[in-house]
């Protein structure tokens, strides 16, 4: 697939330095002493980037079941993350990675959690994921007050982080500042990060919005407005913020999203999972609004996928708008191209186009889950493939994922080691 | 997993005759000279059953998307089937089935199609696959004149397949007789269709119904009636009916299904894909009716894995009924021991208790992508397993699925087979 997602066949790439070259034929003749690497029936398409996920939160999976938002913070996520030491998020996020290079991306924007934001940075630095991640910014919670620090340390360590990690690992991991969501941050708190953006150029403003009707009630309370309303009635909103989520919307705030070329990272398998509901995204993308996709954490979904989000996020809106709503096509460019743009990176990565970085995915689609010819690549792809079809992942010209099977991590010691370290989790947390 | 679907830890089976004797505890001793399996770590459950599939279609996965029922089946789906010829409806079934083994399913119902009947059922035979399968019936298409055929040639030959086949391979196979849908079917094809199901005992009555807006205005414009009413007037309405779909029902139709003991069997994906609808599943349960899944046709869908339609089963209830709906305990029901139940055969299948055949699945979930401790193994099982989780799965006592691989088919042979025969099938409807 080239820029515009066209399909070239006997194509292949050049790939030098991390760096898209150019464009190869099949027939020609490479120079001896050249690396070359054959894969005659696959499809080599740009890696997918998930604009919301929560690394920390994969050691949680499956102990969060069937509760709605709130209570899915209160009872269980908070509680949960509150008692992760250094270890326990060191291989939460691992495997949150492994499991992400495995189906396919290799770009991200993570979520992180309040303590020890250093570890997710260096477990992405290790991986090789590209993308940006901050650490979680809480200086009020009235769901689980025992999670939550002083607005000044929020500010100052999340600066500190921003510093340390922002444009680190050569430019490939960035700062994304993350208050959490209105519910859990003070105004100052929210007005003082979004001044902050300007002392790092291309950081970004990652929070939740609009989520579940109970939290949009909530906000309504506290601030008097609907979530958008009140984020630009603060000065928040703008090209460099991304929310997640985002369905309970009323007009106007569309119409503020859009024109302050606010950005959506649109969740399905979690905003069914959760009962929160289904985002109007065929609506949004009319309006021009730039949507991406994310898996979110693990306890809301229960798989990083990207495959699964692109198929649900095509599914669930054709009983509203039809059976040709939401087409392969466009999915693919939500989980690609439009995701780049979202976080600024689009100059690097988000299509296999000479000059961009060497982001990659080959999948084969030979399978017998995957139609039995090409007529349709887009829709083996978001329809059909699954985790078995993705077989080889490049970031930035190094492989991670080889022939289905991580470069990186043993998959084997990663379970064993998590189930290690949740085990001491939930000890940690029921002894407090 | 025991009847009841409780999990018990340290506890195997016996199987002898391709039946289940009784539980065995993991320390006790076993007599020299038996064959004995050792799965310490995996999850043993009922293999699955799926009441709605479409064997003779998976030749024509990716070949009909973006497209409502009827111009689906006008336009693509029967120009397809009426260009079968015994191999490419070989190849076709040979391939469904080996997928539907792959992702652990044990038993089905197909629809069959038009002509060559036979073959689904020599193939379904060879594969071990239990379950009901049937020619579909169609004496009337006004979407496509030309695959169609009289009354009572479509009669006919059902009732000679039925006694070819009905209780075939050893009682495994059964005959279910198909008559496409109301709009496919004269009134009398239909009411002696149900009259024939009392020469065939354990036969059922397979048909759709009620999956499309226009669809049922179609209904209603030739009949006068809505679906579900108009069947029950003419008297093929009754415990031996299994309908595909039912998402368009009032009030009565729904109160006529109950009081009848009609069966649903509900295709989420396919629903969604058409944008047919989603079905008020949790409404029917309440109302104690029998829902079991099904993955419908490759071209609806895109895959016939059970796993797809429990997950999207589960959650795209949840935004409208919250997020304890349709708990993944209750969808796994759904597809095993509700199935067996919609079928007339759970006193062989559908759970694990001995006197019942040995239909099983082993699953491993211990993967990246599973939960980290094993507090909620239904859950496992809905939100989070995939393809790679399955790792063994039995019919009847016979393995189908050894370490994740098909025992009967050769996967790479099938797709290379697969290939050729859907470009012949492609050139015969092009110079037609």
């Amino acid at each position: 697939m080239n820029g515009n997602l066209d399909v070239l066949k006997d194509t292949g790439i050049e790939v030098r330095n991390g760096t898209i070259k150019r464009y190869i034929k099949r027939n020609e003749v490479i120079p001896e002493g050249e690396k070359v690497f054959n894969f005659p029936d696959y499809i080599l398409l740009p890696g997918f980037i998930q604009t919301h996920v929560h690394l920390c939160q994969t050691l949680f999976r499956g102990l969060a079941e069937d509760l709605p938002l709130l209570d899915w913070l209160s009872k269980r996520i908070f509680p949960y993350e509150n008692n992760h030491n250094r270890k326990s998020l060191e291989i939460s996020a691992k495997i949150g990675l492994c499991e992400l290079q495995k189906t396919g991306t290799t770009a991200i924007m993570d979520m992180g959690t309040m303590r020890h934001q250093e570890v997710i940075f260096e477990e992405m630095i290790k991986s090789g994921m590209r993308g940006f991640a901050g650490k979680c910014m809480i200086d009020t919670n009235g769901l689980y007050p025992s999670f939550c620090e002083p607005y000044e340390d929020s500010l100052k360590t999340s600066i500190e982080f921003a510093k340390a990690y922002h444009n680190s690992n050569n430019g490939r991991i960035k700062y994304a500042f993350a208050p959490r969501f209105v519910l859990s941050c003070s105004e100052k708190l929210l007005k003082e990060t979004y001044s902050a953006l300007s002392d790092f150029e291309g950081s970004l403003f990652h929070s939740h919005s609009s989520e579940n009707k109970q939290e949009v009630e909530e906000v309504r309370r506290i601030t008097g407005k609907e979530n958008i309303e009140y984020f630009n009635s603060i000065g928040v909103l703008g090209e460099r913020t991304v929310f997640a989520h985002c369905i309970h919307l009323n007009d106007n705030e569309i119409e503020l999203i859009r024109s302050k070329k606010a950005k959506i990272a649109h969740c399905p398998s979690s905003n069914l999972k959760l009962g929160s509901g289904v985002a109007d995204i065929p609506g949004y993308l009319n309006k021009g609004i730039n949507v991406s996709l994310g898996a979110d954490g693990a306890p809301c979904n229960n798989n990083l996928s990207c495959l699964n989000e692109m198929r649900l996020a095509s599914l669930i809106q054709k009983p509203k708008y039809g059976s040709a709503a939401m087409s392969a096509q466009e999915v693919i460019k939500m989980a690609t191209i439009n995701a780049a743009e979202a976080l600024g990176i689009a100059n690097e990565t988000g299509s296999i186009e000479p000059g961009k970085k060497a982001d990659l995915l080959l999948m084969d689609l030979n399978g017998i889950n995957n139609p039995l010819n090409d007529v349709d690549i887009y829709s083996s792809i978001v329809y059909s493939a699954d985790v078995t079809n993705i077989k080889e992942v490049m970031i930035e010209g190094e492989w991670v994922i080889s022939n289905g099977e991580s470069v990186i991590y043993n998959e084997q010691e990663l379970v064993s080691e998590g189930k290690e370290e949740l085990k001491k989790l939930i000890e940690r947390k029921n002894t407090r």
